[in-house]
C-alpha cells in the first residue's frame, strides 16, 4: 500500500505555543517520540502546577514506539516525562547530563525501572527503520544536541534548542562541519527552532558573561556577592565558580533545584572547581562576607524561590547585609517582568546594590538570533522547512525569513500542534488531525482539571463566596434551622446595618414564598434562593459572589 | 513657633510605585495637592477592580485643603478624584482637557457639584499662601503641565509626566524657556518624574510615529487598517485621522474608553479633522475594507477591551477578514506581555498581518529618558531634589544621575510614601511619617477588603472548595442529617471507588468520635471535621482545598 510509506510528522506540543516539546516522527510501524517537555501555567489557570501535551496519540500508537530521543535537560523538553510514563513505557535516549537530570526525576516519581541509554554527540542509534544521531550544539545548558533522523525517505534534521557560540564555556563550539557534511548530502526536512527569530544579528557568546563578573568580582572587594541564575545553566555557574576562585571567594548554593542540578553536573564531570571552593552554608559564618559567593534560584522572582525569600528577609540562613551587591543574571520571562522587578525593588530598599540586565551585560541568551537561525538553514538547504518552538508570531517570522532565503512558500509548513505532515517522495501536504491539547497537572490529579473546574476557581478568586443552609422539615414543609450564611473571600461594610442580617431575610423571604407555592422541589427552591439573594447583593455591593445554596432534610 | 513655618513635601501615592500618584504640599495652615491618581491592582490582590491612595492624613487635616492640582488627565493621576470627593471636598484646577476628562468620570460617579476651575499654561492660582504656575510640558496626552509652586520659602516645581518634543503633534514644545528663568531666579526643591530614567538618550519625538503611519498607508492601499492605541493619546490618534485623510479613509472608533476620550477631545477643540472623516461603526458597511481605518482600545490586550474581542471573533460589529491589517501602536506594560502576544497570535493565526513593536516603530513613549531628565535638571539647578514616579530601582537611578551631576548627596531624598520631607530656611530634613498605603476598591466597596478576604480569594483560586453539612440534634446529641458535601472548584477522579463517598465516611467517623467524647461545643466538632478530612485529601490527592464545615441544629 502506497499511503503507508509515508513519513509523518506530527507535533503534539511546542507549536504556536513556548514549552512541552513533543515531536512524533512515524514511518510504518516505527515511531520516535522527540522530546517531552511540560511547560508552566498560564494566569487563567488557576491552582494548577504544570501543563503537560496531550498523548492519547501515543497511547493509542504505543506498540509502534521505538523510543524517546531528547535534544537536552530543559523542562520544557523533559518535564513531561514522569506524567507520561505513567501511562505507557519506551526506552529513552539522550546525552549524558540529559539523563542524568531526568533520573532526578525518575526518582522522585518511583520511575527508576525506565529503560535508558546513554548516548554521545556523534552517536547513532538505530530505532526500527530510522536511524538518529546526536550532534553537539550550544545551548545554555550541556550536552544539548540537535538530532540528524535518517528516515527511508531522507534525512530529517531537527535542531533542538540551539545557539551558535564559537567560544562556549566547556566543550566545543556547534558541530558545523557535521551539519554541512549532512546538508551535502541532502536534507529532506528541517524542524528549526524559533524563539529569538524576532531579534536581528548574532546573540553574544556565554562567554562575555565571564567578563563582565570578572570586571565586577574584581571591584567588589569589599562585598558578599549573591547572584541568582537558572539552576540549570552549567555553564553560567561554572563562570561565577571560576571568577570565585581567582578572587579567593569559597562558594555557597542556595535553593532546592540548584543544590539539585549541581550536583549532578558535578557528579557527571560537568563543573570544574577546586575541591575546597564549594561550601556547605552551614558553614557559610566561618567566612567574610567579601570572601564568599551565593548562587541562588529566583532569577524569576518565583514566590518560593531562594532569591525572592532572601528579599523579603525570610530566608533562614541568608539575611542581606547594607555592604552585600546582589547580581540578577537572567533576563524575566514574559509575564515575570513584575515579580522580578519586585525582588530588585525589595533588595534596594534595605541598601544593598542589584545588578540587574538593563544595567550591565550579566546575561546572554541561549537561543539562536535571525542570522544564526540563516546559517543553520543555509548549511541544511532542506527541501521541506518547519519552523518549531515558538508562538504563532514566531513560526510565522521564522518561515518569511526562509522565504526571503529562497525556500519555496508551498516547501514551508507553518504547522500546529495535531497536525499531521505526511511526506511521501513526491511532496509533502497536511494530512488528517491527531488529538492534541494540553493536560492539567493538579497535585496527583493529571487531565482531571478542566474548564468548569477553572471556571469555578475563577469566579471564587474575583468574588468569593456565600453559602446559604436551610434544614427543612420534609413531610411538615417548614424551615426547621437556618437560613445560616457563611461567607469566604467576601466581605462588605455598609455604612449603617448588617448586609449579612438583611441577606438572612431575603433568604426567608424567598424559603416562605416557595413554600406558599407549594414548590416540592428543593432545586427550584435552591434557584430561588440564589437569584433573590445574588440580585439583592449585587444591587447593595455591585459584586457577584458564588451563592452555594444547601438545603438538609430531616 | 519656628516649626510652623515649614514648608512639607508628603508624597502619598506615586513612589516605589508606579501609579497612583498623589504629593502634598503643606505650609502652615494651607495645603495644596497635587495629582490624584488610581493604579490598577496586581495580581495577587484578586477580585480587586483598582487602587487608590490611603488618604488619611487628607481627611485628618482636610481643613487646610486649599485645592487639588492637577497635571494631566491620565488615570494615574486623576483616578482616584471621585472616590476621594466621596470622603472630601475640595476645589480643582486644571488644564481644559484634563477637566474634561475628569468631569465625566464625576458624572458617572454623580459627582458633578465639584468645583472647578480650567486654567492654561502660564496662568498663576493663588491657594493660601501658596502659588501654582502650570508650564507647558509633552507628553502622550495634551494639555500636559509642570507645576511651579511658588511657597514662602522658595519655588517647589514638580514635573508632573514629561518628555522634550521639539516637533510635537499639535501645541508647541515643552517651555523650557520658563522652565530656564525660574531655574535661574532660584529653585528650591524639584520633583522629578523617573519612568525611563533607566534608558540612555533621549525619547523620540511623538511626529516618528506619524511618519511610520504614513508609509504603511501609503503601500496597504489593498488592507483595511485597524490600529488599536490608548485611549488618551490623543496626538497618536490625530496622526492616524491625518494619514486617513491623506490616503481617503473613512475613520470608525471602537471601545467605550475610545468613543468617551474623543467625543471629549473633539467637543474641546483637541482633534482637527474634515468633518466626515469620522463615520459611525453602525455605516462602516457602506464602504470598502481599503476605504476604512479603525482605532480601538485593547492595545494592552485586556480582557474585555475592543481589539481582544475582535481578535477571538467575538466582537459584534467587527469580524477579521483576511487581508486586513492590525497595528498596535503601543508597547505592552509590564505585566501584559503575554496577553498582548496572546491577542497578536490569535490575528495571526486568522492569516491576518499584524505591525507591533518590535518589527516597526509604531509607538513612541511619552517619558523623558535620561538626558532629558538632566536638561531638566540643569535648567533648574534645584536646592533639594527629589526623584518621583517610580519604582525604587527608578528613584534610586534618578538619585545617582543627579549625583553624578553635582548635586550634594545630602540634598537629594529618595521618598517613600508617607515620608514627610520638612523644609525650613536653613536645611531639609526627613520628619515624623503620616499614614499612607494603598486602598483596594470592589465594586461599590472602597477599602473593605483587607489582606484575610484577598487570602481567602487565593486560597479559593487555587484548591476551590468543600463545604461539609451535618444537621445535629442537639438535645439527643445526634446527627439527623449528613453529612452532605458539595464542592466547587475542587475535583479529583480516581481510578476505582468514588473519593467523596470516602469523605463523608471519614466525616461520619470524626462525628461520631466527637460524639463519644461528649464534645459539647460545635466549633470542636468543627476542627476535628476539617482536620480529619484535610489530611485525607491531602493523602489522597495533593491538594489542599478550603473545608468549610456547617452544622445545623434542629
Amino acid at each position: 500500500m502506497k499511503n503507508s510509506n509515508k513519513l509523518k510528522i506530527i507535533p503534539l506540543g511546542g507549536l504556536r505555543e513556548i514549552g512541552k516539546n513533543l515531536t512524533v516522527l512515524e514511518y510504518r510501524d516505527d515511531i520516535i517520540i522527540i522530546d517531552c517537555g511540560m511547560t508552566f501555567p498560564e494566569d487563567e489557570m488557576l491552582g494548577i502546577d504544570i501543563v503537560i501535551p496531550d498523548i492519547k496519540y501515543l497511547v493509542k500508537n504505543q506498540r509502534k514506539i521505538r523510543g524517546l530521543v531528547l535534544t537536552h535537560g530543559h523542562e520544557d523538553h523533559i518535564g513531561a516525562i514522569p506524567y507520561v510514563l505513567k501511562r505507557i513505557k519506551f526506552p529513552i535516549y539522550g546525552t549524558k547530563l540529559t539523563l542524568g537530570l531526568l533520573q532526578n526525576k525518575l526518582k522522585e516519581h518511583r520511575l527508576l525501572d525506565t529503560e535508558m541509554h546513554t548516548v554521545s554527540h556523534g552517536q547513532k542509534v538505530k530505532l526500527g527503520k530510522m536511524e538518529v544521531e546526536w550532534i553537539r550544539v550550544n545551548h545554555s545548558i550541556p550536552d544539548s544536541s540537535a538530532l540528524a533522523i535518517k528516515t527511508p525517505l531522507g534525512m530529517v534534521f531537527h535542531t533542538g534548542d540551539f545557539k551558535v557560540d564559537f567560544t562556549p564555556i566547556s566543550g566545543s563550539p556547534i558541530d558545523l562541519n557535521r551539519i554541512g557534511e549532512i546538508g551535502n548530502k541532502g536534507c529532506l526536512a528541517l524542524l528549526s527552532e524559533s524563539t529569538n527569530v524576532l531579534r536581528p544579528g548574532y546573540t553574544i557568546s556565554e562567554s562575555k558573561v565571564g567578563d563582565t563578573f570578572d570586571r565586577i568580582f574584581s571591584y567588589m572587594t569589599k562585598s558578599r556577592i549573591i547572584i541568582a541564575t537558572f539552576a540549570s545553566n552549567v555553564h553560567r555557574i561554572q563562570q561565577i565558580i571560576n571568577a570565585a576562585e581567582k578572587y579567593n571567594r569559597k562558594v555557597v548554593l542556595s535553593g532546592r533545584s540548584m543544590l539539585n542540578v549541581m550536583s549532578t553536573a558535578e557528579k557527571l564531570g560537568y563543573l570544574r572547581m577546586k575541591p575546597n571552593t564549594l561550601i556547605d552554608i552551614r558553614n557559610m559564618h566561618k567566612y567574610n562576607p567579601e570572601h564568599l559567593v551565593l548562587i541562588t534560584t529566583g532569577s524569576q522572582g518565583e514566590p518560593m524561590s531562594a532569591l525572592t525569600r532572601i528579599s523579603q528577609g525570610e530566608h533562614k540562613k541568608i539575611k542581606l547585609r547594607k555592604d552585600d551587591v546582589v547580581i540578577l543574571s537572567a533576563t524575566p520571562i514574559p509575564g515575570n517582568e513584575n515579580a522580578v522587578s519586585k525582588v530588585i525593588n525589595n533588595i534596594m530598599e534595605q541598601g544593598v546594590k542589584v545588578i540587574y540586565e538593563s544595567l550591565s551585560e550579566i546575561h546572554v541568551s541561549g537561543h539562536a538570533c535571525q542570522e544564526e537561525l540563516k546559517l543553520m538553514y543555509s548549511l541544511l538547504k532542506p527541501k521541506y522547512f518547519i519552523p518549531v518552538h515558538g508562538e504563532t508570531r514566531h513560526l510565522q517570522k521564522h518561515a518569511s525569513i526562509a522565504a526571503d532565503m529562497g525556500h519555496d512558500p508551498n516547501n514551508i509548513f507553518v504547522l500546529e500542534n495535531g497536525m499531521v505532515l505526511e511526506i511521501d517522495t513526491q511532496k509533502a501536504k497536511i494530512g488528517e488531525e491527531v488529538p492534541s491539547g494540553r493536560v492539567l497537572v493538579d497535585g496527583l490529579g493529571i487531565g482531571d482539571v478542566g474548564n468548569i473546574v477553572l471556571r469555578d476557581r475563577k469566579h471564587l478568586s474575583e468574588d468569593g463566596l456565600i453559602v446559604v443552609v436551610v434544614t427543612m422539615d420534609k413531610k411538615e414543609r417548614k424551615t426547621v434551622s437556618g437560613p445560616d450564611i457563611i461567607s469566604r473571600g467576601f466581605v462588605y461594610v455598609r455604612e449603617s446595618g448588617d448586609l449579612m442580617e438583611d441577606a438572612k431575610d431575603i433568604v426567608t423571604k424567598s424559603v416562605n414564598q416557595c413554600l406558599r407555592k407549594k414548590t416540592t422541589d428543593w432545586n427550584t427552591m435552591k434557584s430561588a434562593i440564589r437569584d433573590d439573594l445574588r440580585s439583592y447583593l449585587f444591587s447593595q455591593t455591585k459584586r457577584n459572589p458564588m451563592i452555594l445554596p444547601i438545603i438538609m432534610e430531616v
